[in-house]
């Protein structure tokens, strides 16, 4: 078994209204110095070691992103 | 000037109905060894060297995470 996490982000030219909403309020808790923040997804696999890098592309592909506005990165990480 | 990212992920008691709905998902696209999904939240912040821990903690505990039913972890990840 392995731990995969996939990171899912909207796109750089994207409008991220959650990632701007979260911004606004930093003023709210005296938090000065964040110059930007993007909101995305992280999903966390548990997967049989016959699970291959090219399945993996295609489950973050098909179910986990929106490709027209997000982006994606699989990384597996082997558990102790 | 960093990347900070901050991880919230449901809490290991808590159900989670869009990881188990990705789950279901995973035999359609004909991926078998897949044993659990959990889906959460990646939140990446630039920020200002003069940021602290403390308002990093503050920032995630107040405005990203629900810590009723979330956990979160911050991560500095210095930029080259």
């Amino acid at each position: 078994m392995a731990r995969v996490v996939v990171n899912v982000m909207p796109k750089a030219e994207i409008l991220d209204p959650q990632g701007q909403a979260v911004h606004r309020a930093l003023g709210r808790i005296g938090v000065n110095g964040v110059t930007d923040v993007r909101q995305g997804k992280r999903f966390e696999l548990e997967v049989a070691d016959s699970v291959t890098d090219e399945e993996l592309q295609r489950v973050a592909e098909t179910l986990l992103t929106n490709t027209v506005i997000e982006d994606f990165v699989v990384v597996r990480e082997e558990e102790a």
